[in-house]
């Protein structure tokens, strides 16, 4: 943890090599508050005009933050000097619809044929909410966020489709209004909820049994709010049983140069 | 005019017959209000990834609120029974970069390999103004908006680049806050302004001369603002030359089953 506390800084630079170099593998979640966090997926090119449409078309799950050239490792629209091979702390590879390895760069697995994709993420309005006063249970304890495969089916867009994986947070009954509120100001970070209320009319039938994440306490007193959750194309992608495709290992997520509050994702000249 | 005064309805069948069967042809501002209207652009497959990561890229200008199955013109995320090829009043046919004809539909050229794309437009954050009480000139005065092409270069991606191509609206000084927003709270009709105040400084160097639409009145006691416009698209497609390419004549936008009010640009099931 000594690493990680150390990393607990706005300085890219120094926080980009530490992970560049493999000298930080973990989650992160609490570094570089205020910069844009994203999930990526990395595909060949055969598959990226599908891939796009189904981000298009399930906006909640799949909000597009950057699409990269054709096997050009740098994202230029997210970072200065971002090169998508070794800037995330580790890795999953999956071949034929199954992960095959966790690895801390993809340098040796690079095609000229993949484009990088980078889909916002929940720290954003969860970011927004803690400095709003609101507590979320699993930041609080140090967890990681519940979630489910619910029974919410995406649109599909040629061989991408499946259930929405959901994320849950319970509230107050008295702060739903305001979390709504607060999370459909970040459209790019899954936006509102997709359902409140009760955990079945999802398909959920023990809350207590995640599929990924940790188990919640009891909900009594509080209400459950369910957001559409990153995870989700990775479940498409694993449906699809694609040759090979690359992702972030859950929680190690990209960070980008782009502040979190910025209207759209992408840097100015 | 009389056609186009039976036509200000939200019966859809109604007004979606109407143009499918080219008994109307021409602006759509005013039409099915309350529900959402989309620039279109249609192009062969092998432009289509390029395509979408310009839109991607320039989210502004080119908001992106549906994209069609390769050779289907069906539309069926943004409508229950939309055909791309007969659902807009007027088309215009590019061909290596040129206008070449305004047809009012596109059956006999429909290609098996035709991708359509939708794209948010003002009038969505136009309303919203009109019912703030804010009044903008070219509403008011049944005048076209003054469009601009800009010193703002867009992203590239692939063919795709230029320079970026703006609205004006000039409001009083103590509306301009007000105005930003409610524009940014609709980020699939363009979003917030992209300047606000001299229009030297994005190049535009005689406001009375707009490169489309109507010259506005002097902006003494004013402020101007400007947005990205759903124009640059067919600009950056014109500046790119290809074989192909189909949009939807000036004003005459795709009326789509879409609540403009909507969080996200993709019917329920």
């Amino acid at each position: 943890m000594e690493i990680y506390e150390s990393l607990r800084t706005n300085d890219m630079p120094f926080l980009r090599s530490a992970i560049r170099e493999s000298r930080y593998q973990g989650h992160t979640a609490g570094l570089a508050l205020g910069f844009l966090q994203a999930n990526l997926v990395i595909l060949p090119e055969t598959y990226a005009l599908d891939f796009m449409r189904f981000c298009q078309r399930n906006p909640k799950p799949c909000p597009l933050v950057g699409v990269s050239e054709t096997g050009n490792p740098f994202m230029t629209t997210l970072g200065h000097d971002l090169d998508i091979r070794c800037d995330i702390p580790s890795y999953f590879v999956y071949r034929d619809g199954a992960v095959v390895q966790e690895i801390d760069n993809i340098k040796d697995l690079w095609r000229d044929d993949f484009v990088s994709f980078a889909l916002g993420c929940s720290f954003t309005f969860e970011n927004a909410l803690t400095q709003a006063g609101i507590p979320i249970w699993h930041l609080v304890h140090n967890k990681t966020v519940p979630m489910y495969r619910s029974s919410i089916k995406t649109r599909e867009a040629g061989p991408f489709g499946g259930e929405m994986v959901v994320t849950l947070r319970a509230v107050d009954a008295d702060q739903v209004d305001e979390v709504v509120s607060i999370s459909k100001r970040f459209p790019m970070a899954h936006g509102g909820p997709v359902h409140i209320g009760d955990p079945s009319d999802i398909g959920i039938n023990d809350i207590r049994q995640p599929d990924w994440g940790d188990s919640p306490p009891p909900l009594e007193g509080k209400t459950a709010m369910f957001w559409a959750c990153g995870v989700t194309p990775q479940n498409a992608i694993m449906r699809a049983k694609l040759p090979i495709s690359i992702s972030h290992a859950p929680g190690n997520m990209l960070i980008t140069d782009i502040d979190d509050q910025a209207e759209v994702p992408v840097l100015a000249f």
